[in-house]
């Protein structure tokens, strides 16, 4: 039986095979996505993503598991983007730490990719790995990135549902850092929300939203604290309110809530279309990747060692600018 | 007088429009960088980077301040890459929160950005920004770039000198970030050095530093805590051994000790051939991200908007996989 069969099937040797063969950007592996494409769309994609230190894994874990639990449980893979480092030979996070409940559940699948060469490789990987897993079989691909970057931006906009992390007592600074990436979210989660500060930081992350839909109506979900704009005239029915949902992932706790919201979200994408948007939009973004880092090998077949290091070397004496040297070596 | 004339000359008027147009990527910005290039080479590039919460900013304008006011005072530009937000309508930080000393120091120029668009624009775009402050004669240039994702890391590696921020306490979660950013480091500054944990905090860091270079011997500088690894036989001579630095921006404290440090490096990179090695490497990244740029624009005239989305449609409706529509795209 070929791999993909095997894929399709749901074996999970075979998946893990294919997963690194994705990761690695080999022939096979690219042979083998272009078979099993047809068999995705499927699954619903969740990126989880967040500042350092809101406890996003163990929300990750708590989600995998409420999902296992749940009266029809969910077959569950995460895929978990690790920065990548000298200093550790690789994954930091490596496949650490994962709860003892997941581990032996052959419906939770988990994966930890480094994060190593470019960006366009790494959002292209994770792509490609979903698309796998989609095939495979798995209903929710949680994807969880560290950090809070543009890559980390770039990441989470793979999914169909972003989940961005917060938690109390963070610093003002970390308040710039959640403004890029607020913008990308579908649903916030105020983990650690036993900790002092918890309404503080809700009303921080609610005045954020209306700093960014200030024609929005938003409705604040946890009770305690309700703040609702009046909704501008032109806004559309079926707009989505960002909720806010408080967690101790540690304990579980608010875990049920949260996964009535995503499910919730997934029903709104799809009732509005907006499932199918964002679909194409993730397509898009993909293709234009592929084109560059294609378009970019066909190139380096146009010019020849001695040509780019002559560039180089003419750059470095400053006798050429950046955009002289680039026309030097344009075909 | 022509734009980049004026530049050379250090008119600030003329500096601050100019940056506009190479920030925007106008054909005339490329033009006066063209020109100017030539007149490049000289301003020591120092990039300061580290996790949020760490207090970067201050101890960059502390940094402006102790070269400002040095026997022999170095004129100073900041760029601080800000992550852009529609929730801000732009800069989160923008032109913000500077000390009072530096504002009216015609010796000091502070520019924000905004993180938009690609990942490679904003590197090209700070590339292009600090070429033009390098020709207005500015001695040194600071790099701040907020947060420590891969684009942090990307933005860092402009500089010929990457100074990582620190600051005790910080959870297990940021380690991991630490991880991928301490390989860029070439010092190492623990700010808050007056908070709780700091000794345990620079254990960490020496930690990590051993994990990553086992062969080097590492000497912490600051002198409560000494640790020396037995130099590898092979370790070169002129290695440079990572300095751990303790700083409480706020008040100014270690400053002179870090502006020595830099002085230091600087002297390092020249002396090893390390400060050319550094340029060309900065050079030839910049040098491929336009050929990326180009190549793109340059496809992008050869398909019809129709053939795109034709190709697009068949992705999305999983009739051709992401490669196979790429290969109806290409010539």
């Amino acid at each position: 039986m070929s791999l993909q069969d095997s894929v399709l099937q749901g074996d999970r040797l075979a998946v893990s095979r294919l997963l690194t063969q994705v990761e690695n950007d080999t022939p096979a592996g690219h042979a083998a996505l272009n078979q099993l494409f047809v068999h995705t769309g499927k699954a619903h994609l969740i990126g989880i993503t967040g500042a350092p230190g809101t406890g996003k894994s163990s929300l990750v874990n708590q989600i995998a598991l409420h999902y296992r639990q749940a009266p029809q449980p969910l077959k569950v893979a995460i895929v978990a983007v690790d920065p990548s480092s000298p200093f550790t030979g690789g994954a930091v996070l490596g496949d650490r730490v994962r709860m003892r409940e997941l581990s032996g559940d052959s419906g939770v699948f988990i994966r930890s990719m480094a994060t190593r060469g470019s960006l366009g490789g790494l959002a292209q990987a994770t792509a490609g790995m979903s698309q796998v897993l989609d095939a495979a079989g798995f209903d929710v691909i949680l994807i969880e990135t560290v950090g809070a970057g543009q890559s980390e931006v770039e990441i989470a906009k793979l999914a169909h549902t972003v989940l961005v992390v917060d938690v109390p007592g963070l610093g003002d600074d970390v308040q710039a850092i959640k403004a890029g990436i607020l913008e990308i979210a579908d649903i916030l989660v105020l983990n650690k929300a036993d900790r002092p500060g918890v309404e503080a930081a809700e009303r921080a992350l609610l005045g954020m939203l209306k700093l960014g839909h200030p024609t929005k109506h938003l409705v604040q979900h946890h009770g305690r604290l309700e703040e609702v704009l009046a909704p501008a005239d032109d806004a559309p029915v079926d707009d989505w309110l960002i909720p806010i949902r408080r967690t101790v992932a540690t304990e579980g706790a608010g875990l049920p809530e949260l996964l009535e919201v995503l499910a919730a979200h997934k029903a709104h994408l799809q009732n509005t279309g907006d499932w199918q948007r964002r679909e194409r939009a993730r397509l898009h973004t993909q293709l234009q990747d592929l084109l560059q880092q294609s378009l970019m090998a066909s190139w380096r077949n146009t010019v020849t060692d001695a040509q780019y290091t002559d560039a180089l070397d003419q750059l470095v004496a400053r006798k050429l600018s950046p955009r002289q040297a680039l026309q030097a070596l344009l075909p």
